[in-house]
């Protein structure tokens, strides 16, 4: 299902301001036992001052640029999910003793917006992306999220980004929604405040030499994905163990690897990508 | 092995300054080719401007005080180990797009200061703590770490705060050294670039009743630590899966969890606490 972005409604420009770090703007809510959800319909937009240029195709990487703006919206236990902002990219200043850095509670998303030959741009299933990023938030324990409410905001971005959307085939409008564990404080426990914020990165091929194929190397004493893991959600913390099985792979020769689990070794993923496989068989019929 | 803590040495004064976020001092390093290591003697303090005032130590809770400074040092991939610096605790602002957000690549350490009757600041055993930080860096693949450099840092740290030292018994400041994972971009690569930073927190007892006998669910449907996993070293990711555990044991009125793994449902980890086992034989003979 490739579903269109709509064109942005009602929309609160704020004016220019530096992209320095400022505190949310928080929302309506005045009730404490009704803590506010998020609510696209109040996106306010705080404008870049100056506009980057566009970097030449050619030399995009993957998650390398971005774009001028980025959306962001905070989650407080008490007042809930504060008005999201469009806003120019910038850093973002946390307490050093934020659950993110310390439990690793984060979770994120990766979507891509193609710009159709009628104009119009496009996600690929990305009600699909929310669900997920939905059980990713459930898994560890961050605040409920409504992934509808992300999904416009992240097709709000997408609109209000679209010259960083690249015409060419095979390249796109990377969407990068991340929702991040900000509760200050060593103590073990669920984070119960959170960050919400979608990047954009106008990308290409994820493999530098395009869509040529690539090399395994099946690794089974690192183990990627495990019963009563975290396997099957989008957090965060499953990634920076696979480092340096790939920082060995590549010296190794090989572009990728395989994460087999178990004494027979099933495949559990594969890299950075899908993994199919086509079985010829011996009459010749494919399955 | 108990490790005193030695008073301060040829430490550079720089002034007060706001606490606001400033780029870090770069080290003396100009040779490209020859990145700076992470040196502790040329350690330099910017204090803060105003002091807190000491916490009741009845109103302590495990890691939510810090004390008015922090360690912080940052690692660039040409420019090696900036000059640590001790300044006022504070946020510290990141690239959303860093490593630590999106792929969770982030360790620490956790270890106490006391203070003894004959009025010297000890720590437990530091150098193993060390050791393991090191390990933890290698495992995801972050930019190599001198451990003993950062006891020196923790060291430093606990003299300067040293009237955070709660004097009770049962009380200590606990160190926390981080490392976090800084490198801006969303390729699904080792971080070379990295922070390092350690708070100082006056803390009581972990639990809130004290020393009482702690109530555990033992939990086999999710697992803590797994063979080829990460469990074995202190990172960051292994925290936040067992959040949502956590909150359901919290539920059924205990205190914490008591990991299992395996169809034999081995013991791999007990809470936020060491798990020792005292069998009693038949013929009245401890062992």
């Amino acid at each position: 299902m490739l579903l269109e972005v709509s064109p942005m409604a009602q929309i609160v420009i704020m004016g220019n301001k530096s992209s320095t770090v400022s505190p949310p703007q928080m929302s309506d809510s005045t009730d404490p036992g009704n803590p506010a959800l998020l609510d696209a319909s109040k996106l306010r937009i705080t404008h870049a001052e100056t506009l980057k240029p566009l970097q030449p195709i050619e030399t995009l990487r993957f998650g390398q640029a971005f774009s001028d703006h980025m959306i962001v919206a905070t989650h407080d236990p008490v007042t809930g999910w504060s008005v999201p902002e469009i806003k120019p990219y910038g850093p973002i200043a946390l307490d050093p003793a934020s659950s993110c850095f310390q439990y690793g509670g984060n979770v994120f998303e990766g979507m891509k917006a193609y710009l159709g030959p009628d104009g119009k741009a496009r996600l690929f299933r990305p009600d699909l992306n929310m669900r997920r990023l939905e059980r990713s938030c459930a898994r560890l324990a961050l605040p409920p999220i409504d992934g509808d409410v992300v999904l416009e905001l992240v097709k709000r971005l997408v609109e209000f980004e679209r010259r960083w959307i690249p015409k060419e085939s095979g390249y796109s409008l990377y969407m990068r929604p991340t929702v991040i564990a900000t509760r200050p404080g060593l103590g073990v426990i669920a984070s119960d405040h959170a960050m919400l914020y979608i990047l954009a990165s106008p990308t290409g091929p994820y493999f530098p030499q395009g869509l040529q194929a690539v090399s395994l190397l099946a690794v089974s004493e690192n183990v990627r994905a495990w019963p009563g893991g975290t396997g099957g959600h989008k957090v965060a913390g499953n990634y920076s163990p696979g480092f340096l099985p790939q920082k060995a792979a590549t010296q190794q020769g090989y572009d990728q690897i395989l994460w087999l689990f178990g004494e027979d070794r099933r495949i559990t993923e594969a890299g950075a990508m899908n993994f199919f496989v086509v079985v010829k068989r011996d009459d010749g019929d494919g399955a």
